[in-house]
């Protein structure tokens, strides 16, 4: 019988995590501990390590992802301890996972099989805390928000334009649309408002991109979160609350260190919504792994169409350098849903599908190849896949000479991703030559248009109303120059989640635009975007358990 | 210019908290470091220190407070601190503060000037998390209820009788009364509902009386959240999510420690209201107090009528041991507000006025008095009080054979206290006779009846029709063998925040109860009980801020 990821590993033997810290080169005074095996990283590290070179830095990406999975973080780890056992000085740097999922339908992004970070229950729960200062600091806004208004507005703040929901750290559809301040005078003033998840919120956004304490306080006072009766913007700036949410997040701004289960150094640090937000570990994090390893291999959410592109238009921005190469995780199993096969029959082989799903990745590479990256293809072994399906994949891909390495590090750890680890070092040794997808300076029209055709493979696109009134207000705002975060399906490189492989002829439809000035982008919706999931009929929490001495089961 | 407590604390230099837990007797092994100046304590722990004998257990409680305020945390932590000087082995236990007030209105509970618990700003910020745990589970049982609702409901649960709220640890008042559920069928049930701040939740009183991760998970099984349409009460076991709900609290349920500006051991952990719930921090932070000191001193919310009472008739039933002796803090202005003088006229010498507010001090001494216990008085010195009204003060006491000290704690720190240590440990050693109030067996009436006519001095109690109903409903559903926790205004002994002193001729009406089974109390509320504050004005928040290097100001 298979193990679970939680079986798994709970046999494992951690060792401390002072000493994880001390060879990934941090000093004493700079690890704070968070139990044994968990700790925090202080930003004094930066300055002792300013002079360093930085690492070759990894983008694990993937095709567009299906219910049948990738396991893009389960490589992403796998590769991280294939690197080390090849002697190559590597840092991962993850996202953390919400605890909406875990209760609801899965675990988080800890890995799976042996390629997990440890201790997986610690970061699929509370972990250090991160997520719930940053839930307690976007409340903290709204709260004083609305206490604003209650005691006289004197920002003359119209309630019907606050565009600030509250958040919880879980999924809970019966808060997404409700009234509030309801029950007379005292109890506040009447409104329709909503709650999101945690993890959606632009405090996630912001935290993962400030690269100081002094930073995220700017970015956090530029936030808008309402409007005035006559239109002005109100930010966080204007409610003179920046300082009392930056103490919130003080601490948790700190990126933090954990182990893999072959006892490789991984930071673990911020986890956006890759549709709502841009889907990646913090920006502090990245920077310390680069300031800290010669590699680093750290992961973007979703397909490379969303978590991908946002890395490289948007978070690259932000660090001190672009990555050095991508790595694409396919499977057999989810190529072939691309060619057209039902799940049901994703067990058989199926190389025609298999060639035909292809289309996908190959769309993929196309998009990443033409920021002027190398791209390596990494294949996740399933134990349904046949060698006939692995052959013609390895085929494809030798004819596009695209170096492509079969992996099995969900079963057998690192050692299952040594050919990949050796393919993606050539492949970072090449000099890359880097370009974004757009400049900053064109119109926002434009920007959206460059994404959808150069990497949707959309003819064109269509602006609703509403999002054009919303352009010309974001120009007369001096908003236009900010990169552009698109809200799209991740289940299709088109905005219907239907059109499976690398579709054509199809057009993109922008609803509306969110202007996310703490975080520095602009949201493009191109459709309805969940940014508060529900639960299932039968949610994970209904499987889970503790005993009396506080051992966990029935998380996955 | 006298500095303020963030001053004062930021100028210690901090013992590493593992050196602190060594001189409280702690091993290695169970030691898990938040932080360098932070720790939770091992469940392990209580395996190892079975066999060892408890220490006395020192209740501090207080006089009605009043806005100008008592000191009862100050006096609490510089009692500890003045019998470690005296060489007494002591361990200090105490709440952990609540966000809403920290944004609000003022600090937390971390006492003040030279008698404070630190490092102050993370304990009065999210310390180890635990409030966020209980923020979490509570808002996943409401998340999984609604969920169950929607998803068919085969509980057969009405909406409209759904007693659980969600809860945020902030003051937000927009939150009190909400519609939610709106935006048509994939968005849950319409309701009304509404939050309560955290520390009002009922997961809050669980977490504080539970004594093992077991009794934990099976008080979570027994909490009522809702009734099915024939009026039949629906717990978290019928949910089937007690294994889930106590797995968000497994690390939370370990005491944390920190230390005084003394280098002392505190242990800080829970926090429940002492309106809505009984008001002292968790049974397993004091059960681990007495094991491992000779003396512990803990606290009691509000004044002795509320959080005593209720630490003597609820809490010391899940202590292996009742107080050895109570301190009653109080100071010279607050009886003179007692005896009438106005708020600006409190500086002033009026000895008058003293005489005739100590009969509130009297009632609580009778009241304290009427358990079986010593009782010693602690006069929390300010610099306005005259010689004149501290004599008089002290022959009032020496006239009824009441210990008193005069201490300056806020000032002097240890050295402030070492009379009011040396009385406390004289009366500690005398043999008590303890008597709870009332045997669980009386009636739900006649132990409200008990405690408002012998604590609260009433003539009689009403009760309002619903109030009788659900005695009635109670009994039919074998509830009321419970003890019983007041809903009272902490201001005034009566249920009317004007009656100072010590009022007679009145009565006390209970409006409703509520059964808060997995706490195993019923609340009694005697009036319009708040369990979600709002926020003033100019919140405290808008003058807190932090530096680059994470320095925080502006926090009280």
């Amino acid at each position: 019988m298979v193990k679970t990821d939680i079986e798994i590993a709970q046999e494992q033997t951690l060792t401390p995590i002072v000493d994880i810290a001390e060879k990934a080169g941090f000093l004493d005074d700079e690890i704070e501990q968070y139990g044994k095996y968990k700790a925090k990283i202080s930003l004094d590290a930066f300055d002792r390590l300013a002079d360093k070179e930085d690492g070759k830095l990894i983008l694990v990406t993937a095709i567009n992802p299906t219910p049948a999975g990738e396991g893009k973080s389960t490589v992403t780890i796998g590769l991280g301890d294939a690197l080390n056992k090849e002697g190559y000085n590597t840092m991962i740097a993850l996202r953390e996972p919400s605890l909406g999922p875990v209760m609801g339908v899965k675990g988080g992004a800890a890995g799976g099989g042996f390629a997990q970070v440890l201790p997986m229950e610690d970061i699929n729960l509370h972990f250090t805390g991160d997520i719930h200062a940053i839930t307690t600091a976007n409340n903290a806004i709204a709260a004083l928000l609305d206490n604003h208004i209650h005691q006289g507005n004197a920002l003359n703040i119209d309630p019907r334009r606050i565009i600030w929901k509250r958040v919880v750290d879980l999924n809970d559809r019966q808060l997404r649309h409700i009234t509030d301040g309801l029950g007379g005078p005292i109890n506040g003033v009447p409104r329709e408002d909503g709650f999101d998840i945690t993890v959606a919120s632009e405090i996630m956004a912001v935290f993962c991109l400030a690269v100081s304490i002094d930073d995220l306080k700017e970015r956090l006072s530029r936030i808008v979160v309402a409007y005035t009766y006559d239109r002005k913007p109100v930010t966080v700036g204007d409610l003179q609350i920046e300082g009392a949410i930056t103490v919130l997040l003080k601490d948790a701004i700190k990126p933090n260190l954990v182990q893999t289960i072959e006892k490789n150094p991984a930071l673990i640090h911020g986890g956006p919504f890759a549709n709502i937000a841009h889907g990646c570990n913090s920006v502090l994090a990245t920077k310390l792994a680069l300031k800290s390893a010669d590699y680093v291999v750290t992961e973007a959410g979703f397909g490379a169409d969303l978590g991908g592109e946002k890395f490289l238009d948007i978070t690259s921005r932000e660090l001190p350098k672009h990555p050095d190469v991508v790595v694409i995780v396919a499977t057999i199993r989810a190529l072939k849903m691309h060619g057209g096969v039902p799940k049901s029959e994703l067990t058989s082989e199926n190389v025609e599908a298999l060639v035909k799903g292809f289309e996908n990745l190959k769309k993929h590479i196309d998009n990443m190849s033409s920021y002027g990256l190398p791209v390596v293809v990494a294949i996740n072994e399933f134990i349904t896949d046949t060698q006939a399906e692995i052959d013609a994949l390895t085929e494809l891909l030798n004819e596009i000479n695209i170096p492509v390495a079969l992996t099995s590090v969900w079963a057998d750890g690192g050692a299952g991703g040594i050919e990949l680890a050796n393919k993606v070092v050539e492949a970072a040794s090449k000099e890359s030559d880097f370009t974004y997808l757009y400049d900053l300076d064109l119109p926002i029209k434009e920007k959206i248009e460059v994404i959808a055709k150069n990497i949707y493979g959309a003819d064109s696109v269509n602006f609703d109303k509403k999002a054009l009134n919303q352009i010309k207000e974001f120009e007369k705002n001096g908003w236009d120059k900010l990169p552009v975060c698109m809200a799209k399906t991740q289940n299709s490189l088109s905005d219907d989640p239907t059109l499976i492989g690398a579709p054509t002829g199809f057009d993109i439809t922008i609803r509306e635009l969110i202007p996310k000035l703490g975080a520095g982008f602009i949201v493009a919706l191109t459709g309805a975007i969940m940014t508060m999931p529900g639960l299932p009929k039968v949610p994970a929490a209904m499987n889970m358990d503790v005993d009396s001495k506080g051992n966990i089961s029935g998380l996955f």
